[in-house]
């Protein structure tokens, strides 16, 4: 056992850091100020400066372009640039564009590698991942009402779907729908990619989340498929595989989000303990630091982070060694042990801020209120723990325990 | 022992149930939306409508043209308008001009009363409260940095607010101010009536709260005092009260904040129940209801709000029988326990709709943000924790325990 | 509403205080030291005190020669006897007997009330009840395994019982066994009087329950019925009635116990403010009343015993006026939450003394090990939890909800 | 970071599974009744197995007899041995046996090696270490009320001990004591050797611990000095140093024990998921571990065992890179993470098996209560996290964050 991190990655680890402090958080004000114009621009231009660092899509392949870091390695990457809001847009390892490349990479085909996949690395064009129904539970993917019809060497799409993060300025969506409706359960649908100028699809409106619309990256569309047809070669990997893709998509993409949470709640110690310390109460000798209440706050942060950071580590570890299959309990132990984690940590922070944790004059109420959601997506807490027994229970299973 | 609640009370409740129901709950949508314009005068038109039905002001004394309840009473109207973010603003006892209206009422000149107290309790202008220091710990009173100087038959005010509520159309504020410095440490700070049009008084900005600058009843602001001068008979009550009065302002208002909470948790856990009972998941003959994860959450969130509502009538109950001192640990209790319990029921309401409840199609997204606020102002979960403490060790002192 | 307590009441309640104070917590250190032998001796001895204050068995009615107190009277008194684990043996209102003494006092004829009411009441003879099964669980009375067969004049008895508490010395137990197997599910049971001199009863063994296997009141035995024969006129109320007779039982038995577990919080609390305020640390000058991690405990503590108590004694007076099965819900809600309240408060009294916690030179340690209890009997907490939240969601049919 | 178990502790950790599973558990029955009387007897015949095997003795020097393994491969060790309550007993590495053969090994003359390790390691003798003092906080190593004034070339002892575990039966006990009242705070205590039969030293009670007084290993001793004079060469390591080796000696020693909790919930898992399995409810045929509040629970205890565990070893591994002092922050982190987390485990396992949960037909209630000590000695769970925010604190001076 060594838990030794690699020259190579303490450095890479180091760099971010600094640019982080340096470059981004700096940007947050405006970032969660109402008046977002023009902010894109500013993103565009630290993009610029990330790829002259040769620090670009960290998570890529080298020769799209990116660092080609094997999935421990991004997972300290993902820790890194999680401390802010802005890290992955700017590094070019956002969600849903991140896992559109993986998918891009591994199953399209050469035409659809230099229309969708070389753009997308490059940063000129973005994309969205249509999966969630309206109507349907977000965790379920075997309940699908959206629709792709064979009509000779088209698809015609018709369905809703929300939560289509970042639909908002797409160039192309990847979207989740029925072709084989008389197969088995779980071969029933596809991925398609369809191009957002196509007609038939539209953009109904970015669904407003914790009292904010959005725009652009930082948005949640609802969106809706009326005939809207595409060509047959849209089709992404084989048809009525789009479960099995999802799944390739879902398994290191939860150790991206579960590292990305891991940044933000060194963020929420990091502001606690700062605070705690420059802070001074009556009687006006003391700081918040010295109260046995906000120490315990703390000291419980702090495990509770280191907990959850190794349980990821692990379970990437792991997933590299013996493949997703094999890691599939302790993926689903960490999705919902780190969204509490995350939780606890960022909501003693904002408590130990008192008023001003309320305002957004510090980035925790912006983790407060939309890094919510991280016990709700790809798969709800529940889903996760009833999923985890089963597979523990599974081993029980002709075992003598005494 | 008797848990009875009063014909005359039922026939009121029942009544602003209904109203809630049929009048406030379908207008939430368009208050949650970002374009607030135009919607104060929605609320004014409703307002009407309760006026007319004679349920204007429930907790104003009847001479001025409110309803005259007492507090336990009350208590069971903050309840019933609670459910709905807009329900005391409607039925004219919104914080904070309802405290305003008590202490103008009891402390107020003849001529103060004409000025600002009459109009205020007829909803024609509106007020707002200057205490929480920008610099200094919001629960603590006896660190104040704004003074008001006496000069000839002035005060000359200096000093920099925040969170106060509302500040933004407001056309008086009272100002909490150290006129007495040389005085012992409680009887330092006044009370002082400051219409907003004054020069030197400003109003720097609706600060950001949760993502949202709000406007009107929805704010709160930063206000500036630079050599703002009111003449000496804006003084409200006597010099160096201000914490007495302070304090007279804040044991009813705890008992009226807990009891708008536990309106909160009540709709929390309805909004919980309908969407369990609606929501079918995969095998699709199953709703979220049959679940038992969601019905630990149901029984949970009831039993602990059945817990918080007494205690909170118990509370009230002994400040009518006893006095505000008397029932001091009773207030610092219910102010954690309440605030604690609503964090839970939302949080577990929100979680039943999963997505959805991230989005502002229902309520719950903004009770879970704006409500945190409630384990911080009036007195942090903490400090009330080391108050209620305090003085339930005093009860040990000599007493001899086996 | 009313919290007023009657004068009455408060008398009683002193009184009762002033003698577990002086009378019974000075016995406990030999109740909790190994050698029990001799006790039951000292039980009595305070027993004919007991009497002699007219204080004798204050749940059983006047006629019997108990002092007749209504639900939410002897609630009061439940807590106050609660503060000792030798409380309810002492006054006479322990389990089981109290509710056989409810059972025997509603539906038994007047031979049993003359042969096992009159000396029961009177503490002559103990009592138990054999209803939970050793191989079904304990929560669900219609999975029966134990029979009653008539034959002729007699019924003969077949099974395995265990947490028959009591068992050991006493002179009767009333078993529940099904009597009429083709009946609906409801109607098979009948509850039986046995002596325990029948020829085919045996206690097998008194279970070792955490660590003690106990003996007389203090003891849950398992039985045995091997063709256990007794006369029909044994049969205790209508044939086939059991589960109703049990439910009748369970009820008010519920109350009791919760009042009782409130007792015990109180007097975890009393020791833990009395240590913390004692027990001086490094730096000398600072006892561990003065922490804030202490404060915080006692106030939560404080808080949760003020909740769970009026819950209690809204449910009693619930039930007082509208009759068990409208107070289902409240029942259920009340021993969840209780239970554990209880468990938290003496968790946290236990680790404010540290070493001392762990061992009997305190009552703590006995509370934290036996009262774990709470939680299981009776219906475990989540079968509580999940009939309050069916009770809920059945509230919301057809109800519209916005 | 590689997770990988050497194939060498491989092996013995599956021969020691296979022992705890088919020699340890079966007798454990036995060991939770109360007739433990030639108990002993059968300890020692496991011991001797345990020799032939070659696994005696893990944590101790390979020249001593012991298996030398370092602290991270001891750690695994701990974690299987846990399982039972008896292993560290039968594998020569309980404590405080197994600390005092470390500081022996390091600090003792060759006589007292001869002496006293030579037979301990051996298994020939027992030993004990008296340190925490009855009217002191027993976290805190510098309030020492014992004291070893120096008289010729003797030592005379006077002070009284607790919580002396595993005195009765012991040949020598190792006392913590002051020698040199007038040195700094931490530089006056010294640890000297005191044979059990010195006159003036005595074993005053076996502490009933939950309930139990338990004998020999199984005991915690109240012990006397009275005037207790021993040889100035007892002395242990150098005058005045004794508590820079009682941390050498609590800082492996927290591994120890955190690991073997760590096996304490491997057991309480199996047992919750067995049982779970076995146990079938109405309708009958439903097991408990299809029910979700159960799943929940085993889903919650894996993670927190898996957070738990790799938690200890990361710290473990650290304390061997960097050493204890650098480690200091984790050390206190896995004390009160893995204390908790064992206590929910426990917890809820015995919650799964109701009624029987709460006897001593399972291990459960017997790692229920007396495990409860683990959140108390070797620093109770506030001590650590106070002294755990502490040093983190200091990590933010001159820190700039943003």
């Amino acid at each position: 056992m060594d838990f030794t991190i690699s020259d190579k990655m303490q450095t890479v680890i180091e760099m971010m850091d600094e640019f982080v402090d340096k470059e981004l958080i700096p940007l947050e004000a405006e970032f969660l100020s109402d008046s977002a114009e023009n902010f894109q621009e500013k993103i565009e231009e630290k993009q610029q400066k990330v790829k002259q660092m040769e620090l670009w899509a960290p998570s890529h392949p080298k020769e799209l372009g990116g660092m080609g870091l094997d999935l421990t390695e991004y997972a300290l990457v993902s820790e890194a640039l999680g401390r802010s809001p802005l890290g992955h847009y700017v590094f070019g390892c956002q969600a849903p564009d991140a896992g559109n490349v993986e998918i891009l990479h591994e199953y399209g085909t050469q035409e659809q590698k230099e229309k969708y996949l070389k753009p997308l690395v490059e940063g000129r064009i973005r994309s969205c991942f249509a999966m969630t129904e309206v109507d349907q539970p977000g965790s379920n993917p075997i309940l699908l009402d959206t629709t792709a019809e064979k009509k000779g060497d088209k698809y015609v799409i018709n369905g809703r779907k929300w939560y289509t993060t970042a639909a908002d300025g797409s160039d192309f969506t990847i979207v989740m729908a029925v072709t084989n409706p008389e197969a088995s359960q779980y071969l029933q649908a596809s991925m398609i990619i369809v191009p957002t100028g196509t007609p038939g699809y539209s953009l109904v409106r970015n669904i407003p989340v914790m009292g904010h619309k959005g725009e652009g990256y930082f948005s949640h569309g609802e969106v809706l498929f009326q005939n809207c047809e595409v060509p047959r070669e849209n089709l992404l990997g084989p048809e009525g595989q789009g479960f099995v893709l999802a799944q390739d998509r879902l398994g290191p993409g939860r150790i991206h989000h579960c590292m990305r949470w891991i940044g933000v709640c060194k963020r929420a110690l990091d502001l606690m303990c700062d605070y705690a310390r420059k802070r001074y109460i009556n009687p006006p000798d003391k700081n918040l630091a010295s109260k046995q209440m906000v120490q315990q706050w703390i000291a419980e942060s702090s495990a509770e982070i280191q907990a959850a950071r190794l349980m990821v580590l692990h379970a990437a570890w792991r997933m590299e060694q013996e493949g997703s299959k094999a890691a599939r309990k302790d993926i689903s132990q960490i999705k919902f042990m780190v969204a509490n984690a995350m939780q606890n940590v960022v909501d003693r922070a904002l408590q130990v801020h008192g008023g001003l944790g309320m305002t957004d004059d510090t980035v925790l109420a912006f983790f407060y209120r939309h890094e919510r959601a991280a016990r709700i997506y790809d798969g709800a807490d529940e889903v996760h723990k009833i999923s985890a027994a089963k597979q523990i229970l599974k081993e029980y299973e002709g075992k003598k325990v005494k």
